[in-house]
């Protein structure tokens, strides 16, 4: 029982044959220690404002990690056995318990990023090659309460260890960005920044969207009437988000349709959804892609980089949602398209002020047939980095395929990590940055680029890009 | 004139690269000898239950392969070449002749899988090696005609010899299974079982239905005047089928719509149906999404594995279909979606009782975009093998490259053959070992998986997860 | 400094691993020197017809090659500053100042096929090996402009030295034709044929359609009343263009849809359309259908291939294409059907006299789901080369892995190189010849295809393919 030890390939992720390998390790060599930049994300701010320590394996690895609930769901786990404070009859399991399970189906995450992420965790971060398995799931389970009792585990001194240069969180426009606040007095060696996003606003025919309104509007100070007090109320606290570092806002949204409404119209489906008034599905997706018209011409103005994370059908499973919250795995992507649905904001603001948009899409058949050659000709388009499924080397690596050859590498915005797993973040920046070398170094293989070149490629991408593409910074030409 | 033999390389689709290929190689040869579970195929029962001699290398391997016949018309080789029974004014080609137009367009299949199964079917099966031309043709036709006239070329001979563990067929609901019983008393040394595909019945606005329905009620022994009638007969014939071993039931369906419609609508447009009236497009449709709904609850109850095969335009020509029948090569898919069409569907049996469904698609931006999501959270959910155009060396790499990341290997169906062409059925479960193979040899060459568990999956791939997935046995702990 | 230079690997693009890039390397030898067989593409007929001296390095590779001009708009180059004789305010910038913002940008097409395109021409046809940038840009216009100044690089020497055989050019069907007849008359070396490009006579609702009709009318030496008056003098001018060489027409079209309507209601929206009268934009799609039906029948008698160039949102952005006129890179493809829209025309013309049309696609889901199935069975279905955005590398792999294994090779039509650029026409035939050798390399390395079976392909892929299916001289048996 010696072979249970995960056993970490140096070579990870590197392509086979020898020589491109070799080109591909010089290059990941060269920006494996650079500094993380991390510019969308899901980390919850209070997670590093309070630096409590982590409570468990099971909530620091598993609870909220749809990326491994899910999977054991499919494996028959049954929902209730995750303690996610629902209203439910049967008791959750104990974190002992949860963490048995998961190590019952370790095997299950065979081929799965997660389970690259997952043993980036525990050698690289907490120091344990133990292979999760029946037999060592009570001793991984103390062995990492052990570590997380440690203050080298906090999330402070963790946060500092992997070398954060800037983390984005995602926020309600009516945060009070105090958890920033005590972030800014700290000093972590790295920023912590906010980003606005206003979703909860802009769906009108949503369940608790008064309410959101009603809190968007204390937190504004300010009355909310008509459609005009809420506009310049964003306006406001967009400012203020600003002030308190965010480079950028975040648009969840089912289509990519962003058009202007009359505004009599936009007025009257307002006051009609203030009065509690039935909106209808079309009148809600009409008004949703008003609000980010709107935002893209606050953008223009203010700067705050667009991005826009379209194509889920979020809660897609409205029973599990009911009883168990949303984010439980149950959102499924679907098609959509880009061309004609971004066309009546480009031709208003492709090419005005400030505005700059970064494109993200679950939907990968638009990577080279839509947005490449969007971003590929618009100065404020930039291209996302794989998102959620697609944050996967083979997905990676179909994208880099997919657009380079439209829309260069200087269209696209670098990686973001999108993860609510703290622990993660370090694995999948890694993750990034190995699957951008063994691309580069196909490339050098194939005589389509130099050493030289596809080293300066490989940092701007690491850290070059979302630099300047979030304006922080290293503003350049662009 | 030496050359013309046909050399099956031992490497057959393993990967180029040495270190890679000799991974590879250690795979493949611990499955290449596994039996074979065929759970998926259209092999006619009458073939093995009567056990007759093959008649010609005509009939046994061109005139009813689609993949053949429409890559021969796609040359020029007329339609009416063929014998297929339809009344046409022209004299189809005599069997001789047929094979000649074959091995004179034998260039035309290079870089197909037909390709690799026919070579496969010769130098394996039959132990010829000759290479089909114009100038081998008759010396071939006559040296196949040899073989088959030696009894260890009859069907149950060769069933055996295949190493068949079990063999699924497709059966009109009507069917009396009278073939599956002379076989199970036959000692094959495997199981053939059948599997009901009530398409017809499902297809109210279709020529044909009501006679459909007249001997579906004619088989079920009752009358059918009301939809509960037809219903109850459903679940009936399933249990009948169930007890003549069938583990399953197959549904083609242009659309992957399923939903219930009220009783009263779905009663009504029964009646009209059955009273000769005109249904309409929309209405069809509506009634096979309930159908299907149906069919999913009846599921959650007897626990036959509801497989769905959606997105074909079948006999897209009609001019053809008229004259010539159908499964002529005129079957054309096109884009559908999965994640809107299955939500009622999911939402009600998703997690209920015995539901289980596979899953295939000829959509493949289903793959990683809707189906591996739906697959990697819902336990009673299944990626079905890559399906026809895609049962290929490319299509099967693209459909673990899109899905793995997502779904694991644990979620998915191992592989179908879906097959009328007895004679491939071999090839076709050796090709997806070997792109298996080389899948899971990629992944240890990149430190993603050690060489013992890419055994362990490689294995399971090719008779655990068919044999658990569609319950024959080893039900594990799904 | 003396690492500027542009190395050109004669390896370029073939595969890394060692045994499979010297098989690659000896398929690529026998076909490299082969000649250029271009049934498709854009350049003018007037540069050769007239034969002028290019007038600079910016008109010769800047301007009109939109891969270029989009690429450097889209890193922040202001469109006023090309010399797009559009009355615009700003003056634009001189050659020289254009070549030098060409130059300073060189780092943004990293990755893409115009950086290949763009060394080739400098090294291979200019004859330069010095690398762009700021310090060398002053220098390479002039050494460009030297080479401009050497009668060996007009227009007609380059086309003989290029070793073109035939180079298709794209024209209105009121074109005079009168440069195909002088270079009839030329001694070129090769011939230069026009083809007939009728889609502004199919776009009624369309700014410009009645003064198209009036030009086409003219051309036509006939009065058009009618609709029938058209189509007549489409039929008239059809031969006119084939007298002249013409051995297809191509046809731009939104989406695929090809269906006839009631002549009275075509006749009809004609005359309404003739009339100045409002056509919606659903009238406006069923019309064109309708005349490209109508197309489909002419090309069934008169033997032109039909080519269609279907999913591009063309001058996607208005303002631009008011202010800069079309061609500017502002195309962006979106997703289409092809199973439902081509059935009505297969249905009819599918097995019909001398139908035969060419498929191409942007939206490359439709290459295995839907183009190849159609190709594999209908023998008057060719499918085109990846045009446009996928004129690269990268996609031309994806097009012949997702397309072979269903239709062959015999049912593609061989590589057009779809260009403006003049100069860049044997750098992307190379590029092809290079992909090709590096595809059937690998078929030859897993297995599935011999050596000189994969050299047989690789030429008739260069040469064969284009010539028969465009029905140049080699018909063979199809």
């Amino acid at each position: 029982m010696t072979a249970a030890t995960i056993a970490r390939d140096p070579d990870l992720l590197l392509p086979p044959e020898p020589r491109v390998r070799a080109i591909a390790r010089e290059l990941y060599e060269c920006i494996r220690g650079l500094p993380i930049v991390s510019l969308h994300g899901h980390v919850d701010a209070a997670l590093l404002a309070e630096d409590h320590q982590f409570h468990s394996a099971t909530t620091l690895l598993i609870t909220d990690d749809h990326y491994i609930t899910r999977l054991l769901v499919s494996q028959g786990v049954p929902l209730d056995a995750f303690d996610w404070r629902r209203p439910t009859a049967v008791e959750p399991l104990s974190d002992r318990d949860v963490w048995r399970t998961f190590c019952q189906y370790w095997p299950a995450f065979r081929g799965t990023p997660t389970r690259t992420w997952l043993e980036h965790e525990l050698v690289e971060v907490l120091g344990i090659d133990r292979e999760p398995s029946e037999e060592t799931a009570d001793l991984l389970f103390d062995e990492i309460a052990e570590r997380l009792a440690d203050p080298a585990f906090r999330p402070r001194a963790l946060f500092e260890r992997f070398g954060i240069e800037v983390l984005a969180t995602t926020d309600e426009p009516w945060s009070d960005l105090s958890q920033h606040a005590v972030l800014r007095d700290a000093s972590l060696g790295g920023d912590v920044i906010p980003t606005m996003r206003p979703d909860r606003l802009f769906e009108i025919a949503a369940y608790g969207w008064r309410a959101a309104v009603g809190e968007f509007a204390h937190a504004a100070g300010t009355d909310i009437r008509v459609l005009d007090d809420m506009l310049h109320a964003l306006v406001r606290r967009r400012a203020e988000f600003q002030a308190a570092g965010a480079t950028a806002t975040d648009h969840g949204t089912p289509t990519l349709r962003v058009a202007r409404m009359p505004d009599r119209v936009a007025d009257e489906l307002f006051r009609r959804a203030l009065d509690g008034e039935r909106i209808d599905a079309a009148e809600a997706a009409a008004f949703r892609a008003h609000l980010l018209f709107e935002s893209a011409q606050m953008a223009a103005t203010d700067g705050l980089v667009m991005q826009l994370h379209p194509g889920v059908l979020r809660g897609a499973d409205r029973r599990v949602a009911a009883r168990h919250g949303e984010d439980r795995g149950f959102d499924i992507p679907f098609a959509i398209d880009a061309a004609h649905s971004l066309r009546p904001m480009l031709e208003a603001y492709g090419f005005a002020g400030r505005f700059r948009c970064v494109l993200y899409t679950l939907d990968e058949t638009l990577w080279a047939r839509e947005l490449a050659p969007l971003a590929g000709v618009y100065p404020s388009v930039f291209l996302g980095a794989p998102w959620w499924f697609h944050d996967s080397p083979n997905a990676m690596l179909r994208f880099r395929r997919a657009v380079t050859e439209t829309a260069g590498f200087q269209n696209t915005a670098g990686f973001v990590d999108d993860t609510r797993a703290f622990l993660s973040i370090p694995a999948r920046h890694d993750v990034a940055r190995r699957v951008d070398a063994a691309y580069l170094a196909e490339l050098v293989a194939a005589g389509l680029l130099g050493r030289d070149e596809a080293l300066e490629v490989a940092v701007d991408l690491t850290v070059g890009l979302p630099r300047r593409v979030f304006r922080r910074g290293e503003e350049g030409h662009r």
